[in-house]
């Protein structure tokens, strides 16, 4: 049997696990309603979050169930507790979809780069885990900005 | 631009799009948290459910789409009006797990098959659509069945 | 559970899969016995049935376990109840096998359509099955027919 | 022999064969003198739309065969018997290109769909093939409404 | 033209051939009819036969006919000629189909073993096709066994 | 922007471009067409001179738009100044397929090459493209008359 | 010339070394001389962990060397040194090979993760090899822990 | 270093690697020179004799060396010591070529068998390797004597 | 030894050499600088650039050292003797990108073609590997011009 | 169940084992720790001993427990009684592994052939297995005394 | 918008990516003129070094412009600012090619090494980024220092 | 029909044909005779060699009789009139390879130039295809020669 895991890290990891299913479900939210002239580009775009971010959370709920924990990824579970901001229904215009996404996306990185201190002490396994997915949503977050005409 | 669709098709999609989004959260629900001496089988079957209703819940919501209806797969719409029977939350014995899946499976497939003659004669291509996505299911179910030890 | 299968269905599915069977293990007999100068040919054209009708009969057959069936392809089960007219034993002349399976092609897919009315009523995903497979059978048929120098 | 084919499943394939080919060939024209600030994205749509009706024409010149008809898609009759409406010559710019080929794919997916009714009756083969290639046009035509920026 | 075979030869490629149609037939029956909690298991492992036997199936014919043979695996041929123990109809129970594939496939190889001498003096090619697809069965035959729990 | 293109090069691709497109209609024409006791390996044959066609049109369609010309491949202009001689409609007798396509390819190839010293002084990259076109055309070519009987 | 190597960061990969190359011995010992009716599930496990396994044992040893370490992973230095429990020989339960593993696979992970914070300060290159592959381990570990029926 | 191996050996070793190199070069003049009705398929089952016969070539003569001998499959020894009939210049028409390349794989293979038994005896592991040849020959003999028409 | 190759094929392979160089690193540079509402297409297309101006640069390095000359692409020799415009450091808009590497494709393959003639006298091996390259790039060029809105 | 083994086949089959496993050990060893000019090239072939020594011992494990037996392929156990020649621990020239490797190759080959006749008389299907494993072997060590500059 | 990074964050990637774009050209300079009987094995090598140093090279830019940053990759600076010592221009003997890249694959490493601490302390994520690339570089390292003969 | 081809494109077309085949022979003589610390490298880049030289040799047989011609690759043909320098039999020392294949290549490559001038004026699409195949050979002359140690 594993060692028992620390509460900060269980936490950690459930908590980044919810936001990156809210994630995916909204990258296909928008890959379905989007659009706009530059409909085809983020159309693709979309669905390469939506496999990066599946990948991870993959990988987030396995590293929380090796350690002991109980992955939480219900429907009801990740709209009562995500910490991504709600998508809108309907049609979505594509300049607003650009705009969100690059801060949802960074907005879970910083998320779960806030806790990789905690984590980091208490199981480094864990915490090298997050990182490696922190650098991703980095990386597409920038792809959105930049997108979006923000040369900062 | 597109015919207006009918009341019936647009809902017809939309229910079997909640449903299928509800089930894809709930098979990697249990393929994390299933234990027991058949985990192997079932965690591997799981992961086939997952990409099968994931591809269907992406062909309805496109069909949804493209006949002018705005699909809408966020986590709280899931979380509100799926029809599928919710999973408790917590690790998940294999044979209940196997017994869960047989009646979701076929569950999501009933709901779709009483839909289709009224999408039927309206939309003729979304029935067709939809037809194929219940065959697949009824295929998912009897594996379940099966492993269930029900020879019937 | 799944719903209580209709009769015919059950039997319009179990007739097609023993003739399926069937024509299986007849392309695989001409394909080995086959000589002529169109040999090659005609060779390679008869695995592609094979390849095909396989395919096909696993999808009949499991169709008819998903609905609560009990699919039944024994040789002894084949052997005397496949309506495909039996050939001959020994070599077999190429322009031979060429009419004959242009017409256990055909005959098939005739049985498999005269049967989908009944089995559309009922289950409407069994008939879909159907209507593809006597599809792809029909097209089979055609290449022997054109091989034959029948124009028509 | 396959059976005598009804005309009016004749000539509701060969018209789609033409209007098909016709397609193709457009995308082909567009693909190549597009220009605009969304080149690339059309561009690329545009050799989707390509193969996928390629595929389709020959999947319904082959139904059209099979059933003892004789397809026709030379360029003379693709030219004179198309009712896809011509593309003008020389260079085109992109926004045109999308409004354009949002128009001709639904149109030619609502002419299949006429026709299926009556097909259906006397072919139901031919009519499942039918239904396919129309919902595939239904996509394809969203993707180009979606980005012209028509929320609708 | 090749020599003229050997009658013992002949014969005991013909008696493989038809023991190796038989068990690839029986193969997709318990494939399709197993229940009980291992089933997925013994599933999958029975298509790996159903391949594995056909192939080995094919290289047997080829064989025959290559030395001036005349294969026959027409579906009333086996039913009558082979050696394999007939499955009963209906649903097979998983630990049943675990004996039962343990037998006729160790019961395959052996026939095939007690040949082999004959063949080797009179072609030792086919001698030498013959072990390799003993080996092969008795390997699929140990992983039988293995299931069934008994570690002799 | 690129250089003023020659009239000559501009003529000689546009020329090329409506030959090739008018080639790989009539490669498909005669592949759903075509019967006879040769079927399968002209029906096949045909394919692969569709698909390379194809390939060369598109190259010499974008190297036309590279040097600021407007190729034009709609189905009026390949009608109306296509070189290449038209099928007749309805099946077509293999014997006379082979004969026609051995023909048409050399053919095509013939009028590529006379007009390739003109092009090649005014632009060697057009002509170099044409140069491999060509001898893919001579040896598709030698291959029907290989087939017709032809030694010489 | 790469800077002389710390003696615990040396001795922390050889022993991790050793212990990996010990495990994948004894994951092929289980996989050949398991029996039990979860057979074919560990059979295919235990390959997955034998390839993870000597992925992670080739990366440790290519590390040493790189460092300028002498990575020695022969059978009597294995034999001798290896810190895992030795497996009894003969035939073993399926049972039994399940909580072997599950205990196997976490000790090693253990024994890595007690030497990581002396190999970080001195080599953070190391740690941060040695950090991926127990998290490796320790997912394995937790899939045998799952099919033992540990809920925990 | 190897033992010293049999005189016998290496001469039924170098005899078949000539025979064989001479095999290759005949069948690549037969698919150039090729024509006749049958042009295509001969044209390509000459290419899988090429493809065979290399491999086989170069597993014969790596075998030699393996055991200490000089494989010579030059130019000059193949044209003076090959048993293998030569091939008339010039074109070669089908139905002849199908003849001569019957009798030709078959005297291979036949020269292969007429050695085996002394090979055998001295060294078991080439007779094994020159079987696995032999068997190859005959199965491509028998395709190109059914081809020929002759059923025997 | 090759014969002495002549200074200007030295000279106007190493002058191309360097200027494919430049031309990757650029894209490159462009690649992770760009931003604006094409952010995606330009990103992807300045990669497809990368990709086939390595191959070339590649191809035209080793076939200066094939012919005895010494190929130099060091980043000091490029910086100083490359003639293709340098880009700005920092951010860049899409648009500028769009129209600075239209005008450098063009610009490399005019001084490749202006070199052709003096190659092909001496080398023409060598003018045909700088033939295919030029197309290639023109080919790119356009493909900027028709994304800048240019028309002609 | 499978007839009782002979005891010369299960000692055949079970000496053969370890020594493929202390070789493969033995292969990663010098893998790791050798250096010299020839480094890479010795680097690479002792990979692909490694994958196909792996192989053979996986595939002789395999039959050891399909007749009947009980591989052991411990750590402890090959260390005590494989019969190939330890290696020295620590770095390793290159020209020494390719002496020792060609010796050890061959005298694992040697050893197994040594059992073949015995072997063979019991289970010719062992025999056969071991026969093709020599061979390969034999292939591995010719390629290593050729590197060592040995013509014979 | 992503936070403001910090400036010793921003040097030490810029830094890094200079020497890797550097180490690049130096590779493929290298790969091109090289000689010496080592020559296939160190071309080969050099062409696996620019292969993995261009993908750390762009991971690098992408995580500075990801983090704000302005990634500066100019031949010209390139040439300015690298810190790898230049190569010379002209043929290159293998062993020294050999001592070189060994000394410049160790010499980047070590100098990302030294960056790390700072950078670790601001932006954990571009510090695992590095770790995973400096590990690259010094297995790389290792292989040209094995090669050059150097046991320690 | 094809034009009736010149004499000197017939015959400059046959030359190299029978060079391209005598050196694929000697390429594979060399691969199995080799020896010498160079093994493995010159071992594997004679097979690149062959393979490279077999798909010209393909190319210009097939460029031969599609414009008429009768193309001779018979090992006599070849024995007799090849101009390649013939190797010795027996063991070939790799130093010594090095240097013959490196002037085996380049006086292939010569005499295809030799006949350049002729072939261009009478048939530019044969010189088009023979430049392509001399600037290959001439790519592995230089390896050769590069190994051989000469800088120049």
């Amino acid at each position: 049997m594993a060692a028992k895991p620390s509460e900060k890290v269980l936490t950690g990891l459930q908590d980044s696990l919810v936001d990156l299913i809210d994630l995916s479900l909204q990258a296909k939210q928008a890959h379905w309603n989007i659009y706009g002239s530059h409909f085809r580009a983020i159309h693709l775009q979309l669905d390469e979050v939506t496999a990066q971010v599946r990948l991870a959370s993959d990988d987030v709920a396995e590293r929380l169930v090796a350690i002991g924990g109980e992955p939480d990824g219900r429907a009801s579970t990740v709209a009562s507790s995500s910490q991504v901001e709600a998508l809108s229904g309907g049609r979505l215009a594509d300049d607003k979809v650009i705009r969100q996404f690059e801060e949802r996306l960074q907005g879970v990185s910083d998320r779960i780069k806030a806790r990789l201190e905690d984590v980091e002490e208490a199981d480094p396994l864990s915490a090298d885990l997050l990182t490696g997915i922190a650098t991703g949503l980095e990386k597409q977050a920038w792809m959105f900005r930049a997108a979006s005409g923000d040369a900062s």
